[in-house]
């Protein structure tokens, strides 16, 4: 498919491009407009239908827009802005140098560019900021016949017409009837009497996250957004939400990676960017590293008697990390799921405590077996040794305890962060494991101490 | 609100509390019941108007669900199963013993029946296994009128009236109107010349996976699945594709940290499947870390004499660890987002390298600079060390090859895992980093055999 259209460029055969085209999904338009030589781009954009035009327009990344615009007669910027919706065209203009933004904002009405104003200054992360201000609105005493003559009226300019806001004369949110509602009553039927006044809506200044999670929860299709004085300003469609269910997501992964969120996608990240992203928390955990490094000089001189005991090291590091990042990792994805609260906090040490108490076991008996057949017996790594088997019991014990610390400091880190005002997503694996570093080696050389004189 | 509602059952004021219920929305009914003694829930639940007894019912877990299963009467029963949609009924069976799901059955019509059991065939990670039997279908030579009388009769037992399916007379999917069309569009219209033609479906068989990329994809509220032979036999809706994505996110988060997939929340995990869950991976990890000791097992006599070395150990790993893991989850979350493929693995490793090489220098420099100034000057901790520089040089030198080494592991191993079929989400940050580990240390001592001499 992708070939043959990109054939057709190169051949210029642009009326039957026009029909294949024609045919297909915007979505699927704008991927195969990164393939097109750049130069072709504003050629092809031309030949769509103005409506496929300016839905392919919306599918496209910034850079490729800002390649259109730049191409576009002011005649031809005005039409595709004019069939875009007000949550496309506000998100567009954020994304634009300031000259560019200009220019599109003159081709706009004086009122539309006053909205258009508005939604920008809401913050990033808020209700405000993915809602869009084109909705039904309806009055409580029209009747279902009614109701229909103004969607059809304002419909072809809303984004949705599958949930109907039922407002009064200062825009206070009333009531709620979905389309649905009004097709399954009688047409005389009065809009006050099918309404549901059991109405989930958001304010403006409400995390998206927020939002996202409260279309998972109550099943929405639409949600609508309030200002301070409870009028109804925009609604967040279910696209938009799934929109920023992944960008949340994409976020707390890299969170729990040591990494800076970053805005865009892996490729459309400079090498530069990627930098600042990674090496804050690359430096921050290597400083820390050296408190570890710390207490291993603290021991060095015992070290140097016992040599043996240096070969568990990575070892009792590593799999003390990796229980404490299971448990650290489980309890953020539950936090954001919502099914784990800071009150919850003894409940989960409980179940962690009992998890670790299994774990430890079944890892330091594996750890027995294994040292004691293969390297005691088979290998004859100990050869020689004479507290070989102090030092096996030492490694068995850390590990024991460190495992069951590592659960307990892994599921009780992220609570106290959310608890604290901070992203629990950042007390994953990286910070975790620096810190069970510490503790693990404190714990051996505790044992090694003890049990192989100090 | 919950305390209140806890009141009133304590104070048997069910005609308050029915009042109150009914106003609220079926999912924080649903949560209110998590917290109701054991013994009132069924008493409660009765006291809910029939439709929204329904809508709580779906949203409970699957516990309370069969705790109200064998309190309801054969009739209560079949109430709530009238109530439901397809595709919850099959989840709600698919979660009960046996004798309960045959009790179920028992209480529904043959044609029914025998419509479950074709569900409940279909694979769990299946379209088939999320979509829902109940859809308005059209025929393509009615009009716009008839399309309505259609949708005003069966749209009270179908789950979305807002996408509309023409097929022909073998049930081939011919076609899409969406009731805005319909809506839009005059009475007398025929559907044939306002159907979008251009469907996107999928196959009974496709992963849930794709059908929920999809929705995201093309901005879908429904989905059409069919089968073998083309024939539209269901249909997925947005709410349920929402639950695949964030089912996914949470599968794909788990393989991160090395954890078993499971399927219910925290605390409806039991502790022993919990354990079973995290143990294998630590397991494993625990026996591969076995490998870097024996690396450190080979250098011992010269740690030794160059004790200093040792306590650099734990800050090279995890630096390491922390490098790869960061290049490793960017590209596991760019491939399950569609942004990576095997195509891009040298423009991946390319872009990888250049990254790595600005950390590893950032980090070799703050390390040289912290060591010399920190250590050397400040704490003199190299005291009487006559290697001192050359340690400093070794450090730094293995810093930077192991970062960029990590880097590069990091990012191609997912892409190469994702090429021969297994899950990318597995080699995240514990495996990454077990691997790293080892090539730190060998990286470590190849470099102090060659300044220190051998």
């Amino acid at each position: 498919m992708e070939e043959k259209i990109l054939e057709l460029i190169e051949q210029r055969k642009f009326s039957v491009l026009k029909a294949m085209l024609s045919d297909m999904n915007a979505a699927d338009i704008a991927l195969i407009f990164e393939e097109i030589d750049e130069k072709d781009i504003p050629v092809v954009f031309r030949i769509l239908p103005k409506e496929l035009a300016a839905d392919v327009f919306v599918e496209m990344d910034s850079d490729m827009q800002q390649l259109l615009i730049e191409a576009f007669s002011d005649k031809e910027l005005r039409e595709v802005m004019d069939e875009l919706f007000m949550d496309d065209t506000v998100d567009i203009i954020d994304e634009m140098p300031a000259t560019v933004a200009k220019r599109i904002l003159k081709q706009t009405d004086a009122n539309t560019r006053r909205m258009i104003n508005q939604l920008l200054a809401y913050p990033d992360d808020s209700a405000g900021s993915i809602m869009t201000t084109e909705y039904i609105d309806l009055k409580k005493d029209m009747t279902v016949d009614m109701a229909f003559d103004r969607i059809r009226k304002i419909g072809f300019d809303t984004e949705t017409i599958y949930a109907c806001y039922v407002t009064d004369n200062s825009r206070k949110l009333l009531g709620i009837v979905s389309l649905k509602d009004l097709l399954l009553n009688p047409k005389d039927e009065v809009i006050s009497n099918i309404m549901n006044e059991n109405v989930i809506f958001v304010n403006t200044l409400d995390d998206k996250e927020k939002v996202a999670n409260d279309f998972e929860k109550y099943d929405l299709l639409a949600m609508p957004v309030v200002d301070k004085e409870n009028r109804l300003v925009g609604i967040v469609t279910v696209d938009d939400a799934i929109d920023v269910m992944k960008e949340e997501v994409t976020e707390d992964i890299e969170k729990m990676a040591a990494i800076l969120p970053s805005e865009h996608s892996y490729f459309k990240t400079g090498v530069f960017e990627t930098f600042k992203a990674r090496i804050p928390w690359l430096l921050l955990l290597m400083i820390s590293a050296t408190f570890t490094g710390a207490i291993i000089s603290g021991f060095e001189e015992k070290l140097t008697i016992y040599a043996g005991l240096i070969a568990f090291i990575p070892m009792l590091m590593d799999t003390g990390g990796n229980s404490g990042s299971q448990a650290s990792v489980t309890v953020i994805r539950s936090i954001s799921l919502g099914d784990i609260e800071f009150s919850d906090i003894l409940r989960v040490l409980w179940k962690e405590i009992r998890v670790a108490f299994c774990c430890s076991i079944c890892l330091a008996a594996v750890n027995a077996i294994k040292l004691f057949l293969v390297d005691y017996l088979m290998l004859k790594t100990f050869r020689g040794d004479p507290h070989a088997f102090a030092e096996i019991g030492i490694v068995c014990l850390t590990l024991f305890c460190t495992v069951i610390v590592a659960k307990i400091v892994g599921c009780s880190l992220p609570i106290l962060a959310k608890k604290l005002g901070f992203d629990p997503a950042v007390m994953a694996s990286p910070l975790i494991t620096t810190i069970v570093d510490a503790i693990s080696l404190i714990i051996y050389f505790s044992f090694a101490s003890a049990i192989l004189g100090a």
